[in-house]
């Protein structure tokens, strides 16, 4: 944990009691000691500073901090992603990835190649990504939470999605079948980008000539095929860069 | 598996006789029939295509395939890493990382903040990276193990390494507590860059002067923190667009 995440409700007079995995935290791993001081945010808002005022070093552990929060978290990456239903476990491994990485929203759809059975995960429930969203945010010391949402249907997606497309300065759809670079295929400039990252065997050619329709440009990273997970890092990296730029 | 990777001993007149895994794959995961055709590849060696003439889809699994190898593997990207030893189970997932993307080779080096007990991990021998190199190259297309090599003293390395630098046209280290972006880190032209990966924790003081003393240029991703896995994938993706442009 890069930083102690609070919820709001949890603070009363700019002091926190923790217990639990937080308090386990920082008296195992970071080994912290009345008067050390720790980074601390307040979920979906400002990050600050924890004095120890007070530790129970054994079981039940509890910690007492003295909060103060300072100045807001790091800009948020102006990136979304859509992303084919990958399996659950990998799914997990994508949320905590994603809030680490920082991005506004993550559309998760349906699409030909994705399993049947991954719908019925837990993990396609909107309330059971929190805990891997502040994972994420815990390790890039953050506050900001991702927005979500789940669409069984691809078609009923892409139709709601129409109206979505003016928020974006371009949408782009990473494919290994075509000849485009992405510095090619990039537009600079200020605005969000929405990339799109098919399931395992690629988007199909209904669900290409669809999001072709919605405005999505083609690009390749080149001849090797990348795990999803693996992808998401590297096209939201690559997105960054070229923002910067 | 996106290639069936072959020893060159298992060819014997065009033909190969698969059992076990990479049988059971083709049968069950990919269920191809006689007279379908799988991409193959010689382990580090060539590419080419295999048909299938026979299969037994019971227990024991086999499939034999009359082969040909064709083409090149697609290049390797010039990029080294040097990675301070995470703990095991990360390691494997970034043997499959990195060989999906292409290096190389990977150096992994003791650093103080490593934990003692992460160099016991019977993946900190040579001959156990094999498997997860292979794993990645499957994923990837690709035929070309990366090189490995473990150095349990950070000091002794940095000696050695000496001999090395010329090799590279730049020694890149990633590290937050800085205000150079990797662009202006960057320097374009051919020639392979070499990238230090720190410990989970980040360097110490005396080995970020070590490193600084042998060339290495320092940059900073940013404010997030992220991951030693995730930081591998993202500062690949870079490099290798930052080397394209």
């Amino acid at each position: 944990m890069n930083i102690i995440l609070l919820e709001p409700s949890e603070v009363v007079d700019q002091t926190i009691v923790l217990d639990g995995s937080r308090a386990k935290h920082i008296i195992k791993v970071l080994r912290s000691n009345p008067g050390d001081r720790l980074k601390v945010g307040m979920i979906n808002g400002k990050i600050g500073g924890g004095l120890i005022k007070f530790l129970s070093a054994r079981q039940p552990y509890s910690v007492t901090l003295a909060v103060r929060f300072e100045r807001e978290p790091p800009p948020v990456p102006a990136i979304d992603i859509l992303l084919a239903l990958p399996r659950p476990i990998m799914l997990r491994r994508i949320l905590s990835q994603v809030a680490t990485l920082g991005i506004g929203h993550l559309y998760v759809v349906n699409a030909n190649r994705v399993e049947k059975s991954f719908w019925n995960g837990s993990i396609t429930k909107v309330q059971s990504c929190r805990k891997y969203f502040l994972d994420g945010l815990e390790q890039a010391g953050d506050t900001r939470l991702p927005g979500i949402s789940f669409h069984r249907g691809f078609k009923p997606f892409m139709e709601e999605f129409a109206r979505l497309i003016p928020v974006y300065k371009q949408l782009l759809l990473a494919h290994p079948d075509c000849s485009i670079s992405i510095t090619e295929a990039f537009q600079t400039g200020t605005g969000r980008t929405l990339l799109a990252i098919g399931p395992e065997g690629g988007w199909v050619d209904y669900e290409l000539n669809r999001l072709g329709e919605a405005g999505f440009s083609m690009f390749s990273l080149g001849s090797r095929i990348l795990k999803v997970e693996t992808a998401v890092t590297a096209l939201h990296s690559i997105v960054s860069l070229l923002n910067e730029e």
